[in-house]
């Protein structure tokens, strides 16, 4: 993932602002990112989301995503409409839209950074927070296991329905995705790497994954690891989350893990993430893990930190850690000096982290 | 569940000590029962677990299992070998014993009440507890889902390996676990139903617990409802658990939450669980929430307070409602008087509580 050296060019970023607070605090993440960035970027922007899909019945036209296709990476906002709008079926945005990009450009590595900022208030008491520092990340497998959409139902409607989601694990998914955490884990100070499954239920999938994370661990002799079923890691995140450095787990467990872990790190206003392919056959996708909050949109109020977070994975993966490093360091700054309980507009928020770039 | 009048004879109980900490525990939750309940139990006591299969390869013979429905009612403590014991793989024990006696006896309802009782620390801050009062059920389903053991897998250990996972799920399955919590709900002051699950990707069997949830709902015109997504419901136990009062969820979900739910209030240590088979075609189970701790076993360490709650759980479903509160409020009490740092043995927890009563 880091083999890449840095392009000097013009980069071209597809940016999907979405629905409700997307656009705001994409805007801010695209501010920063200007001001940070040692390269330009050209920035297409793309329509996509519940609105495009209540007005046109369009959700990724394949000619879309071809577009999108040819840029260098993706920085979407937030996608998604008002809760319980009859016209828009749960599932139609976040399968066609945001899983649709996730498999279709081969996101497998879903990177979900969680540190206790400083400055955000974690909901974790005093007694659990000083057992150490909160700075792990989570590498979520993206591209199978639970999400990939197979299954299905019948006798829908009738008393004899049935229904079906199928985890589908592949010796190929899981291998590359453990690999690639490992490495993570080779280059970060405590060199833990941390199997969260549920092998002792999920025997099929279990069973492989544990053997290729026990495999793989052999070309990392300096990675220390560990497992832990799901449901017992519900329970470290709450007591002694200090004790993760990386995570590597499916992509279902990815998904409650990380939400946890934004929650005890201040809330997912702060939480960041990264869609990334390391073998750079597509663009990667950067995007906040927040949603849409469509009852706050157009107002101002959103927090752009996480969006702008967002951009520093981008800019990191496109082979600019030290850009990525200023923008980081640029948002501690701010949040340390957040007054508690004043209220800033989200284009205030973007630019005072400009301003100190 | 309660329309069965209190049966006045002698009761039948199924005894599964089980291993590590399990049969210590168990003890304590017999002394307390003894003392607590109306009825006399004629307890029945049934070697099963890691030990028994170690040493004869048996996890529960057919013959064992009839025996166990012939009986009124199941306590078991805990089961499980020491980690990565390589004569133990993972699942047999839980796929051959747990999930076999939860499937085979019907337990559809796995109940698990949540509190911050009095004395026990929570691992969140005092900005959450001062929210409100941590007071709410899980009514997890436990027939189906990811739990079935349905899957396979193919070409094991080559790198075309393929292992799959299959939720099942049936309206047959979901309708009688979601009235049942609805029926909960309306129980309690709030009358309030959450359902957790993961609609937006899992369409095919989220579509059905939605509907379902719905559906159901015209029957209890006064209980509110509403749901949330299993990744957000972890930020919510994190940060606002008190909005809970029922949660009804699948089989996975109710695992992972469950235990977050246990660490919240203060640790699987107290964290009491009810296999319930509310049709009473045959035995429920009653067991705490935390696994057989073999690094404890035989010391006297242990917590017997969440098997003494699992036994109020089993009278108030044998038809003594009035028994096993006094058995909550014994715990409730000495929870409330005991010197913080101070370690008693296991039998002196059980006879401190036995005492009250
Ligand atoms: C919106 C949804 C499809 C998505 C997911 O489940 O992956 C979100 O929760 C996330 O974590 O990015
Ligand atoms: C031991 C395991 C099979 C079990 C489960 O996953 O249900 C346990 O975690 C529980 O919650 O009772």
């Amino acid at each position: 993932d880091t083999q890449q050296t840095a392009p000097t060019g013009t980069q071209a970023l597809a940016v999907i602002p979405g629905d409700g607070i997307g656009p705001e605090v994409t805007a801010e993440a695209l501010k920063v990112l200007e001001v940070a960035s040692p390269v330009k970027f050209e920035s297409t922007r793309y329509d996509l989301g519940a609105e495009r899909y209540l007005a046109t019945g369009e959700v990724l036209p394949d000619s879309v995503l071809a577009e999108i296709r040819g840029h260098d990476a993706i920085l979407l906002g937030a996608v998604g409409g008002k809760p319980n709008d009859p016209n828009l079926p749960p599932g139609i945005l976040e399968r066609g839209l945001l899983l649709r990009l996730r498999f279709e450009l081969d996101h497998y590595v879903n990177l979900r950074p969680s540190r206790l900022l400083p400055g955000s208030v974690s909901p974790l008491a005093d007694h659990v927070l000083e057992r150490g520092d909160i700075d792990f990340v989570v590498v979520r497998e993206g591209t199978e296991g639970p999400y990939t959409g197979n299954g299905g139902a019948l006798r829908v409607g009738t008393p004899a329905e049935i229904a079906t989601e199928v985890s589908v694990n592949t010796a190929y998914g899981v291998e590359r995705v453990i690999r690639d955490a490992y490495a993570r884990a080779q280059k970060r100070e405590r060199k833990k790497l941390t199997l969260v499954h549920k092998t002792n239920v999920l025997t099929n999938a279990g069973s492989l994954w544990w053997r290729l994370f026990e495999s793989v661990g052999t070309e990392f002799p300096d990675v220390t690891t560990d497992y832990i079923h799901i449901d017992a890691a519900m329970i470290f995140m709450a007591t002694d989350p200090a004790r993760f450095d990386v995570i590597v787990t499916d992509n279902l467990f990815g998904d409650i893990v990380t939400d946890l872990a934004a929650a005890i790190t201040g809330g997912i206003g702060l939480a960041a993430s990264g869609n990334v392919n390391p073998d750079r056959t597509a663009p990667s996708m950067f995007e906040p893990v927040h949603g849409s909050a469509p009852d706050i949109a157009g107002q101002q109020k959103a927090d752009p930190t996480a969006a702008i977070l967002s951009g520093a994975l981008l800019l990191d993966h496109l082979g600019h850690p030290d850009a990525a490093a200023a923008i980081e360091a640029a948002v501690l700054a701010d949040l340390s000096e957040r007054a508690p309980g004043a209220t800033r507009r989200t284009s205030e928020v973007g630019d005072a982290i400009a301003s100190r770039l």
